[in-house]
């Protein structure tokens, strides 16, 4: 077993519960273990939602002239003094410059995006002044600058206008066509295996064995896995079998991830060994301070990670919100931050917390000013999965964090800000 | 002209600003003519992030029969008191019922998931009880029900597990699979045609002509409708020519909504009337109270309703965050509701505003006590797209709200919630 994934000597949190290891560990040890997928060159259009792999810079400078900000006329800010007659030599519209020069007493008609003509450095507005015929006479005196974008206001040609490592939305796909790039390099998006085991389980209209369920994981997984901007390959169901399992193994080279629900309790966890031992698997096992979701499998199959998460379902999702997207978005490129919580107001008192960092499945609501309050479900069992469909958080509660009244502020994961 | 498309004869905020069109009735008046695609069967890792057209009912019950919470000894509650000793009779892993009974003195080896043999009804904890061979002594009195999820605690058979019009999540798609649904019905995605119109525009990498600038919102608004559940069909740049604008209105019928940018300021609006009215084209042209992106088009194009953004890049964006997504939503089967807005603090102090409702292209970032904080940038020129490429939130103001001092609540739409 190589040394990422034994237990570390000490840390501050594993000193409370010393045979447990803590959430932000085993998430620090993944995603230390992780590095992005390599580059790949996709059309503009394809690269929204991935992360960039080379910075973007602009090919062009926008704008690439002076420009007006308004409809109304070029003119010489000399000239356009209140009463003054203006006599009009041309129009500039956007994407149409005007070639001449503003000379002394001329103005040139303008629109929103034309270039400013030379010899001109200011605008007249058009509501401020009155034309007849080619007479522009001037209400209010101008201001030399004044309604004019400078050239290069947006962005400048050679300048970088997006970093690598940004994950590209459709404001970024905007700015990088704008500033003429057609193709962009970003991060493959990465491909996450993912395996389903046990004997009792079958697929979604499939004879159901005696005393089996329906195998929800691996399709939740799925989702969760698309939607976090992975590429997610769902597996045959392996029988906990020593044999079925380690065909898998010869699959796992094609993942920049192999994600494995069930076999993560402790007995199992020793068929998943004993199957995977002889494939070159290097395997950790880690008991989390965590409710729901307590074990969790950590390991490498040849060049591979490997992810065991419980075969519970409400577990295997709430370890996939703490754990997999993260892990993907270090794969993809991003920093793999812990999923973004919100300081909520629970509406209900909650009960003092035991030693493993829980996630209560929790109600938003709103009150009366339409402040966002938190109600954890009563029943919290880790075996109602609709329970936790119906959720719109996720309560954190810290291991051993004190009972708190109705009004309290908690930290909460919104599902609905991850996408799932 | 038909009614849906004129002015309505009066309203709350329309008396403030007569000549301009309030933006929440400019909404309004958008979904109210738009309905939901018709429905379709898709397999169930399709569905993530479709909208149910039909209620999901279980075809299972969960769990099928009383199931062990733990691992431990299902027993007769009257028997397992402290001191007793018990006879094991046999085991009910998850997935292979006992199929005998537990009579009088007897346990059966049991695990999380396992059914709750006849004759039990209580759990002895594994660690609870001291086994050695077939004999189990009891070390603590057990409690009948304790630890048994009775059966249907998750759901029942036939009953609701999904209700029609949710957008599906992740979580959904474990509950749909767990219930045994193999195919759902979900509204089609919506088609959006996208058509840029305009002389001075041309394609990323292709030859800019003179005074041109480079075509973004045709691919910006793709992306902004494929993360919002829509299916983009970006259309060839259409000239500032009525021929060529009305060889689109061949087309329009293939799209659930036709989106167009450009063409929609005063003196283009006309031209794109002049192009289509001939072909059956019934438009509304609307000055809106805000900024950016005050004019829009609304009309109907035959069955199809098209919506005409501002040719500004941030107006089309910031037009598409306030007008099509929730206009995506309501054609994919959702209520089509605003963007949702967060209250949050400004870190600087905010002017006051005039008759136009604004939206603040913002940086949001945490205070010591990590708590969001919105800056809105400095220049806030609408031709800025790199600034809004970098916007984190767009602060909302209220036609003539007040100057505000740093410190003070504002509601702000924060893009990364929309995926924006």
């Amino acid at each position: 077993m190589s040394a990422w994934c034994t237990r570390p000597a000490a840390s501050r949190a594993s000193s409370v519960a010393s045979d447990l290891l803590p959430v932000e560990e085993a998430r620090a040890r993944i995603l230390a273990a992780l590095a992005p997928t390599a580059a790949e060159t996709v059309a503009l259009p394809e690269a929204a939602g991935r992360v960039l792999a080379r910075p973007v810079a602009a090919r062009l400078t926008q704008p690439p002239a002076d420009v007006s900000a308004m409809d109304g006329y070029a003119v010489r800010a000399a000239d356009a003094v209140e009463g003054a007659t203006l006599s009009m030599i041309g129009s500039a519209p956007a994407g149409r410059p005007f070639a001449g020069e503003v000379g002394p007493g001329q103005a040139v008609r303008i629109f929103t995006g034309g270039f400013v003509p030379a010899g001109a450095e200011a605008i007249l507005l058009q509501e401020d002044a009155t034309a007849e015929g080619t007479a522009v006479r001037v209400n209010e005196t101008v201001k030399a600058g004044r309604w004019i974008r400078r050239r290069g206001l947006d962005f400048t040609e050679g300048h970088e206008v997006l970093a690598a490592g940004r994950k590209l939305t459709a404001r970024d796909i905007g700015l990088a066509a704008a500033s003429n790039n057609p193709w962009l390099a970003v991060h493959r998006k990465p491909r996450i295996g993912i395996l389903a085991t046990g004997d009792e389980i079958a697929l979604p209209g499939d004879p159901i064995p005696a005393g089996g369920i329906v195998s929800s994981n691996a399709h939740a997984l799925a989702a969760l896995v698309k939607g976090a901007g992975g590429d997610p390959v769902v597996l045959p169901i392996a029988p906990d079998d020593t044999h079925a399992i380690a065909e898998v193994a010869g699959t796992a080279h094609a993942f920049d991830l192999l994600v494995t629900t069930g076999g993560a309790s402790v007995g199992e966890h020793d068929l998943i060994q004993k199957a995977l031992g002889g494939e070159g698997f290097e395997l950790g096992f880690w008991k989390i301070a965590m409710r729901p979701g307590k074990p969790l499998i950590w390991g490498r199959l040849g060049r591979t990670p490997v992810l065991g998460l419980p075969g519970n379902p409400v577990s295997a999702l709430v370890c996939g919100v703490v754990f997999l997207i993260p892990a993907i978005g270090r794969l993809s490129g991003l920093p793999g931050d812990p999923p973004p919580t919100r300081r909520l107001i629970t509406a209900v008192p909650i009960a003092e917390n035991d030693r493993r960092a829980d996630h209560l499945r929790s109600a938003i609501s709103y009150d009366s000013e339409g402040r966002m309050r938190v109600t954890p479900a009563e029943m919290q069992d880790s075996s109602m999965l609709a329970t936790l469909a119906r959720a719109d958080a996720l309560v954190l509660r810290a291991p051993f964090a004190r009972a708190l009244p109705a009004g309290a502020e908690v930290e909460a994961i919104v599902l609905a800000d991850l996408g799932v």
